[in-house]
C-alpha cells in the first residue's frame, strides 16, 4: 500500500513512524498511508521556505506571475486526474470534482494579475520637494491549513496569491484526503517554482501546533469549522502573527411568496445536496415566508429529490457520493434522528439509502425536513450532510430575525422577483456572502470571500483583493533630496509636511 | 480642583469614587482629578453606541462626511485651546501642540472623502446575467484606546475614520493627559454628531478589559508600549474581535559619508528632542557610518544642542518641555547611568537640567551619547526621552544589519545624496515607514501608519486606506433574476458562474 | 444701470464697448448690462493663468485643497444670496437655487479630497531593480465653458477639480445669467485662491473661439447644445486640445404596468417641470407601457398638474419660474403648437398661463401632452421647458427600441418594481445615466456625469472620477539606480524588463 | 509570387486590383503583393464587427479574458516563426523581433485581468435608501491604424485591451510589414475569438478614411508619425468619435558628469542603435552636460559602436538591420550630410556602410555626429535612423530647457547617481516618459504609455490602465425602490439626495 507524504524543498519524501489511514469513502476501504508530519518535519519545510525567501522576494511580480500562467495550463491538461484522485479519497463525482477545479484555477487566473494588483499609492509633493509613497512588501514564510471538502480548491483560494506576493508558502492539507493536493503542488514545482518557496506537509496537530507556534511564521490562513477556527486564531495572534481563520456556516434561504418556485427548487436542489452538503456554502435551511410557499416548496422539493442518484465517483451520472467519514455518517444520521425527536417531520428520508456494490460507503441519502424551530439541535448546528430543513415563518421580517440571530452569518440567499426585497435584505442582513436568486453567493475570484459573525476571524477576507492585502505588510517611503543650496531650520514642533 | 469625568451619549458625567491625580508636568503639581470608569460606566458607554448604530449606519456617507467638515472648522477655531489644553497637561511646548492638532487635522480632512473611500467594487456579468458586487459595511461598536504622548493626534487618527465608515466609537484615551481629548470630543457633538455614537470614558485597566472582554464590541485599535501592544492583540483577538495594536520603536538615522551634515543635523535635532523625545517617531539612534561622518556629526550636534532651550509650554521660544511623569523622568536617566555605567560616552549630559521657576518639573535635557553598541540596555530599550544615541559602524551594510536585528521596526531613515543608496536602503530595511532625508517618516493623512515587526501587530495600519479596509466589513453580494420563461437545470456540481 | 464684466488675475474690470441686456426673465426687463469680452480680454485672462501655472502647480495638493474647504464654507455662508442672485437672472425659484447650489458644493467637497484622487501608481521591481510609476500632473491652462441653465453648479461641476489638480482656469459663463457665477469665483478668491489661478471672462462667439485656438489652452470642458458641442469639440481637437463637450437630451421615463403610480407621478411631476425643463436631465418624454398605464399616468398627472404654481422667483411658494428670455419662450411654446398640429392631445395647457404681476415675464404653464409620435417635431428635438409629452407603447421592449433610436443618451430611467426589469433596462439601455424609480438620476459628485451618442462628445465624462483624468496627464517614469561594481551588458534589443 | 489579403469576419480573402510590394529590406526585392482594400472591404469588416457586437459585448469578461489566455501560450509557441516573418518584411534581427513580441505579449497577459480591471464603482446609500454605481460598458466598433516599425507590439497594445473590455475591433496595419500582423491575428482566432469580433483590413488612405468616417466607428487608436496623427484625431473627432493618436519623438538623453559613463554609453548604444533607430522611442540626442562629459561620451561611443555589426535578420549575430525602404534609407543620409553641412562633426559615419551579400539592402550604418545645435534640422525633426547626436551644454537647466523647447515630448532619460537631479528632472521636464539611467523608459504593460505635447494628442495614453478607460463608456445608474407604504413628496427642487 502507497504511504504518501509531504513535498519539501522541491521532494517528495516520507518520514518517521506516524501513519494514518486515508479511506476510499464510497467503499469504506482504506486505500493509502499517510504519514504525520512531526515538528522536526514541519521546521524543515519552514527553514527552506526561510531561505527561499530573500531570492523570491526580490524576483519581478511578473516573472511570479508567469509561473501562474503555466500552473493555469498544466491544471488544465491534468484536470481529469485531479478530478479522479479528489474522487477517491473525497468521494465527490467527477462533474463535482472538475467544478471545484476550475474554481480553484480562476484564483490561479487572478493571480496573473499580480503587478496590478501589487501597484502601490504615490504622491508627488506631500509637501514642497517631498514625495511619499506605500508599496506593498511579502510578509515571509506565510501558512495555510486547509479542510478536506475542496482538497484543490481551497489550497488554491491561498498559496497562488501568497506566492505571487512574494511569500514563501507552506501547505498543511487535510489529511482526510491529500492526493490532489500533493499532486497538484508537484505541478506547481514543474510550473517553474523554485525549490522551497512552497511546501507541502501532511499531519494533525502536532504540524498545525509548529506552524501555530514557529517564530518564522508571519502569518496564517485557516479554513475549517468554528471551534478549530477559534483555536488558529488566537494561538496565531497571541504569537503575533496575523491571521484569518475561516469557519463553521448555516446558510439560510429565504423563499419568497413571489418566487419563481420551480427555479427556486431546482437552485436548492444543487445547493442542498451538491457534494453530500459538505460545503461551507451549502443551503442547509429554506426559510419559507407563508405556509403557501413552504407548502410548494415542500411539495416541489420532495417531487424533484425522487430523481436524486446517489453513489460512487465513479459513475458520472450520480449526483453525490458518500460523507467522508464513517463518523461523520453517524453524525449527520443522529442530527436528522435529532430532529425528528424534537418535533420535525422528516418528509423524504435519507437515512437507509443503500448503494448496490457499495454496502460499506459512507453514504447518506438527501434528507428533506420540514416544520424545524430554531430551538431544534439540527438547526442550531451545522449539519455538513445532504440534509435540507424548511422552517416555517409568516414574514420576511420574521425570517431575516432568524438568519441575523444565528451564530453564523457565511452566506444566504433570497428567492424573490421584487427589486425592493431584494435591496433591504441585502442590505440588512448580517451575512457576508448573499445571493439574489443565487442559492450559493462563492464570490467569484476577483471578488474574496467571506462570512461574518463567527463564520470568519480576521479583518480580511479569502481571497480576491483582500488576499493580496493580507498577504503583503504595507511600507511607506517619504524621501526629500536636500539640494546643495538650501539649508533648512531646525523643526521641534511636530512636523507638518507643510 | 476639577474633577474631570466622561463623554457617554452626548453628555458629561463624572461617576464612581476611583480617582486618579493628573499633573502639570512643568510644575510637578497635581492640576485635576480624573474619575476612573468603572466596568458599568464602560458598559454604558458601550450600550449607547450600540443603540445609535443602526440608525447611524444607515445614515448616508456624504451626511456623516460632512459632520467631519464641521468638525474641521471647529478645531481650527479652538485650536489655540486645545494647544494650551495639551501644554498643561502633556507638557509640551504650544508650536509643538499646535502642530500635533494639524497632523491630527489631516485625518479629519481624509475623514470628509468617505463617499469615495467607502465605494465598493462592482462586476456585471460575473456570469451570464449574473452580476456580483462588495460593499464595505460597517462594523458596529469599535474601540480606540490612546497613549498619553499624543492626546489629540492619536485620537484623531482613529475616531473619524472609523466614524465615517458608520461604526460608532468608544475611546478610552491616557489617564494622563485627558482635558484636551475630552474637549475634541465635545466639538465633535457640536459638530452635529448624534448622541451616543461616540463616547469617552477616562480608565485604567478595568475600562480597558471591559473593551476587550465585551461581545459588541466588534473591533480594538491600540496605539501604546509593545507590551500592552501584545496584550490587547492577544486579548482581543482570543475574543474573536479585530484587532490593530501599535507598540514601541526604537527608530535609526544611517548618516551616510556623503550627507548634507549641516542639513542631517538640523533635522536630527527636531526629530531626537522635539516632544523630549516622546514620540513612537522619534529618531533615537544615529549610525553613522565611518568615523569621519560620526566625528562630524557628534561634533556639530554637540553645538548645535547648546542652543536648545527646555523648559515650560508657556514659554513659546522653548524647544521642548518635561517629560510626562517623575517617573518617566527617573527611567530616562537610568538608561543615560546604564550606556555610561556601559562604557558610553555622554557628550552633552541633560541629567542636570534645571529650569529656573520650574524646580520640580519633570524636566531632562537633550542629552548626547557617542560610542553605543547593541549590547547595551539604553541600545536595546526605548528610552522615550530627549536622548540621541550615536552608533558607530563601518559600511552602510552593517548599519542595515543593525536595523533589522532589532525588535522593533517602526519608522527609519538615511541621509545621502545617493540615489541607490537610497534605493537599496528603501527596499530592504525591515521597517515599516522609511524617509529619505526626512527623519521623522510619519506618512501623511492618505497614507496609512504603521511599523513592522514587534511595532505593530495585526494586518492593517493606522489611518489612511488600510483604516477604511480595518472599519469596514465586506459583503458581496451575488445576483440573478429569474426570467419568466427560462428554467434553468439543477445544477449538482461546484458551481463555475459559467 | 450696472455694467458687470470680468475677473481677471484676482480684479475686477470692465473694458471696451460691446455690451450686452441682462434681463430679469419674471419681469421682461432688462436689469443688468454685461461687458462682452474681446479677444484681447480673454488673451490676458489666458495670460495670467498661464503665469501662474508654475506655482500653482507646485503648491502641494493639500493645500490646494484646502482652499476648496475654505471655498466651500463660504459658499454656504452666502448661500441665500447666491440663491437669490440665480433667481434675478436666471428666474428659478429660491428652493430650486438652493438645491442647485447644494449639488455644486457636492463637487466642492469631493475636490476637497485632491490628495487622494491623485494618488499615481507605483511598482517595485518591474525589472531585476528597475522601478516604475506613473504619475498625474495638471495640464497647465484650461478652460470651461458653461450653460445659462445652472450658473453656479456646472460651472462647479469644472473648475474646483481643475484647481485642485494643479491647473489654472479660464470660465466663460453664459452671458444670460452671470452676476451668481461671478460671485461664486469672487468667494473662492477670498477662499484664498492666487490671483491668476481662475479668471472669469464674459463673452460671447469671440470670446469662446479664444479660448478655442489659444496656444496656451491644453483642454475645454463645455456644456450646451449639441450643434454647438460639436463645433466645440471639433475645433478644440483640431487644435491638438483635449476635449469635453456635453451636448442636448431627451430623457424618457418608461413606465410599468407595475410601477407604483403615484409615486411616478409625484416624482415625474418635479422631473419634468422642475426649473421649468430648463436642465440637461428633465424627464421630458414618459413612455407609457399599455393603455392601461397610460390612462393611470395621464389621469393622475392631469390632477397632480392642478396644484402647480408657476411665478416669479421671489415667491417661494412657486414650483417654477419662467424660461430664460422672451426667444425661448416663443419657441416652446411653438413646440407645442406643432404637436397639436401633428395630431397629439394636449391634456393640460400651459401656453395661456398669466402670472398676476409679472405680464411681461416669460412664463410657460406646465404643459401635458397625450398621444406623442416619434414622427412628432416636438419628439424629436429638445424642448428645454415645461412640457411632459406621453408616448404609449404596448411592451417594455417597444419602449426601449424607442429610446435607443434616439439621437440623444443622456439620463433615463423605467418605474418598476420588477428587479429583472430593471436589470434588463439598466445593462441594455443605450444611455449614459439609468435611473430605476429615479427620474433625474444625475450622478452624485462622487461618480461622474455625461451622456452617450450625441450627448457627450468625447472619452471622459464630467466631475467624479473621471474629470481627475480628465483635467491631469499621465508621466510615467522608470528608475534604475546603477551600481557602482556592476556593468549590464549592451542591449540591442527591445528590452523587455526582464 | 504570394499576395496577402485581409482577415474579415473569420475568412482571409483578397480582394479587387488595387496592389503594393512589400519588400525585404535586407536584399531590396519585391517579396509579396499586397491587396489594398477597398471602402467596401473595409466596410464588409466593419459591418461584420457591428453584427458580432451584442454577442461579445454580453459574454462575461471572464469568459473574454480566457480567450487571451490562450492566445499568449499560441504567441510564445510560435514565437520564432512571428520573429522570423517581422524580420523578413521589416528588417530587424531576431532577438529584437523576439524582444517586440515579448512587449506584445505582456500586453496580452494584462488584458487576461479585465475581470478585475473593469470593476465599477458601487456606493450604497448614495441618499437614504438610494444606491449609486458606475460600470464599464464596451463601445461598440473600434479602429486601430499600426506603424510599420512594430509590426506586432502596436497592434497588441490596441486590440487584446479592447476586446477583452467588449468591443469589436477593425485592425488595419501598416502596408509595408503585414504578415506577422496577419498571422497573429489568425492565432486570435484559433484562440477561440468568434468571428467577426476581430477583423484585418490592410490597405491605404482609403482604408484609413472609411475607418475615420463610418458612423458605426466608435473610437480611433492611432501610432504614426505626428502629421498624420494630427490628421487622424481632427478627422476622428470631428466626426464625433474619440481618438487617441500617438505620434513622432525627439528623445534625448542628458548625460549628467556625475553618470556611470561606462553604462551610459552601453545604455545608449542599444537604445540609439537598435532596430535600426526606427522605434519612437529610440535615444537619438545625448545632451551632454559638460565638456568632460561629452568628451568622455563621444570618446567612449565612438570606441563602442567599432564593434557594431549590421546586416540582414538572418544573421544573428548582428546588431541591427536595415531600414524599411529605399526612401527611408536616403532621408536618414540626408539628415547626416544636412547636420554636416550645418556644421557638426560626423564622428562616426555610417553612411557608406556595406553589407556583403546584400549590396541592395537598405542599409545604414551606426552614426555618430557632435556638436549639434538646435539650429540644426537633423536637431529639430525626428530622423528615424541608426543616428546619434550629441549636443553640449553647460548646465543640467540649459539640458532640461532645450528639452522643454522641443516640439516633441515623448520620451527622455537621465543618467546620474544623484538623487535630486533624478527627482528635479523627471518632475520638472515636459515629456510623458522619463527614465533615470533608463534609456528607453517604454512603461510595462500594467502602466500606460504616452508621450506629452506633439506626441500625443487625446486625453488618455496606450495601453495599461488608460486603455481600459478608453475602450470603455462609464454607464451610471441610480436606484431606489419604493416602498409600498411610503409616498414621497414631489420634488420641484434640485434633488440633493440629502
Amino acid at each position: 500500500m502507497e504511504t504518501l507524504g509531504h513535498l519539501i524543498n522541491g521532494q517528495m519524501l516520507v518520514e518517521g513512524t506516524r501513519r494514518q489511514d486515508v479511506f476510499n469513502p464510497a467503499t469504506g476501504a482504506v486505500s493509502k498511508q499517510l504519514a504525520l508530519a512531526s515538528r522536526e518535519t514541519v521546521e524543515q519545510a519552514i527553514a527552506a521556505a526561510h531561505e527561499a525567501f530573500p531570492a523570491w522576494r526580490d524576483t519581478p511580480p511578473i516573472k511570479r506571475a508567469r509561473i501562474m500562467f503555466r500552473f493555469k495550463e498544466l491544471l488544465e491538461q491534468n484536470a481529469d486526474k485531479i478530478a479522479a484522485l479528489i474522487g477517491e479519497e473525497h468521494g465527490k463525482i467527477a462533474h463535482d470534482a472538475l467544478g471545484e477545479l476550475q474554481r480553484g484555477i480562476e484564483n490561479v487566473e487572478y493571480a496573473c494579475g499580480a503587478p496590478e494588483l501589487l501597484k502601490g499609492e504615490h504622491s508627488r509633493n506631500v509637501g514642497p520637494n517631498i514625495d511619499s509613497w506605500s508599496e506593498f512588501q511579502p510578509l515571509g514564510v506565510v501558512a495555510g491549513i486547509t479542510p478536506f471538502n475542496f482538497p484543490v480548491m481551497v489550497p488554491l483560494w491561498m498559496f497562488p496569491m501568497a506566492l505571487v506576493c512574494g511569500n514563501c508558502f507552506v501547505l498543511k492539507p487535510s489529511e482526510r484526503d491529500p492526493s490532489s493536493t500533493l499532486f497538484i503542488a508537484q505541478l506547481l514545482q514543474e510550473a517553474g517554482l523554485p525549490d522551497g518557496v512552497m511546501s507541502v506537509v501532511n499531519g494533525d496537530k502536532e504540524a498545525v501546533d509548529t506552524l501555530l507556534h514557529d517564530e518564522r511564521v508571519q502569518a496564517v490562513s485557516f479554513v475549517g469549522s468554528t471551534p478549530i477556527a477559534e483555536y488558529i486564531y488566537s494561538t496565531a495572534t497571541a504569537n503575533g502573527k496575523r491571521c484569518q481563520a475561516l469557519g463553521g456556516a448555516k446558510n439560510h434561504a429565504i423563499v419568497m411568496p413571489d418566487a419563481d418556485m420551480d427555479n427556486a427548487v431546482n437552485q436548492l436542489l444543487g445547493a442542498a445536496f451538491g457534494s453530500s452538503g459538505e460545503r461551507c456554502m451549502a443551503l442547509s435551511v429554506a426559510v419559507a415566508v407563508g405556509d403557501a410557499a413552504a407548502d410548494a416548496l415542500v411539495g416541489k422539493m420532495s417531487a424533484a429529490m425522487a430523481g436524486l442518484k446517489v453513489g460512487a465517483c465513479t459513475d458520472s451520472s450520480n449526483d453525490f457520493g458518500p460523507v467522508i467519514t464513517r463518523q461523520h455518517q453517524e453524525k449527520v444520521l443522529g442530527y436528522i434522528n435529532s430532529a425528528e425527536a424534537q418535533g420535525a417531520s422528516v418528509v423524504v428520508d435519507g437515512r437507509q439509502v443503500s448503494v448496490p456494490g457499495h454496502e460499506n460507503g459512507f453514504f447518506v441519502g438527501g434528507t428533506l425536513i420540514d416544520h424545524v424551530t430554531p430551538e431544534m439541535v439540527s438547526y442550531q448546528e451545522e449539519i455538513f450532510g445532504p440534509v435540507l430543513q424548511v422552517v416555517r415563518v409568516q414574514t420576511m421580517q420574521q425570517a431575516m430575525e432568524l438568519i441575523n440571530a444565528h451564530e453564523y452569518g457565511n452566506g444566504t440567499c433570497i428567492f424573490t422577483r421584487d427589486g425592493e426585497a431584494a435591496r433591504y435584505f441585502s442590505t440588512h442582513i448580517q451575512v457576508g456572502m448573499v445571493g439574489i436568486n443565487v442559492p450559493l453567493p462563492v464570490p467569484v475570484a476577483y471578488h474574496s470571500f467571506g462570512g461574518w459573525k463567527r463564520s470568519l476571524f480576521g479583518d480580511l477576507h479569502a481571497y480576491g483583493p483582500d488576499a493580496v492585502r493580507f498577504y503583503t505588510r504595507r511600507k511607506t517611503i517619504t524621501q526629500r533630496w536636500p539640494s546643495a543650496g538650501v539649508r533648512e531650520g531646525v523643526e521641534f514642533s511636530m512636523p507638518t509636511l507643510k
